[in-house]
């Protein structure tokens, strides 16, 4: 098992993850990205010409748990904004959800990345 | 004028932006949260019932700069989750725009934070 307390936090890994999964290549995804830090992969259910999740490799919850490593939380903005770039147009939505009452539904930090097309402030 | 090859980034002020109007006072906001490097007002178009901005005091203009000062964006995620919990139930949706195609409408960046209610995930 993972997390236990001398493991890094940049190398959890939680076994029933979906999103470890995927990352371990267990599970498939189109992969736009990876590095040794994050993967990115088509969001199975598009809100916009463009949506990829930008996902750290570590197991962490959510963007509060990813704020306690600036250096990745930076690199997951910075992947985003790469990927928008060669994906789509350069402008994008980067969008972390947080908790379930605000439509996070798989507990490993991802950040959406929405492009390729007019975006309205209205439609947050 | 600001934005001098010799000025920090993070000491950044645009005279004409009405985010560093506000932050400076100038302009009237309802705040929430502020610090010694960012500031949290409630948005005038509320898109949810907790709808707050996250503003860097610096005048960076999206995500994108902001990524280049890592421990600023991760006390802008961190701050967000504090008003989260402070003004809802601690759930949130984290949003930057970037460019004007994604909704961005003022180019000093800001996190929008929606929370205090139930948010779907397709309302991306």
């Amino acid at each position: 098992m993972g997390n236990s307390a001398t493991e890094p936090v940049t190398q959890r890994h939680a076994p029933d993850c979906v999103f470890c999964r995927i990352i371990a290549g267990e599970i498939p995804s189109e992969r736009v990205h990876e590095d040794e830090k994050v993967i990115a992969f088509k969001d199975l259910s598009p809100q916009a010409r463009v949506h990829v999740l930008v996902v750290p490799r570590a197991h962490l919850r959510d963007v509060t748990e990813l704020a306690q490593e600036p250096a990745l939380l930076a690199h997951t903005a910075k992947t985003a904004q790469k990927v928008a770039a060669e994906l789509g147009d350069g402008d994008f939505r980067l969008i972390f959800n947080t908790g379930a009452g605000a439509g996070q539904t798989v507990f490993h930090v991802h950040a959406h990345v929405l492009a390729g097309g007019k975006l309205a402030e209205g439609e947050l």
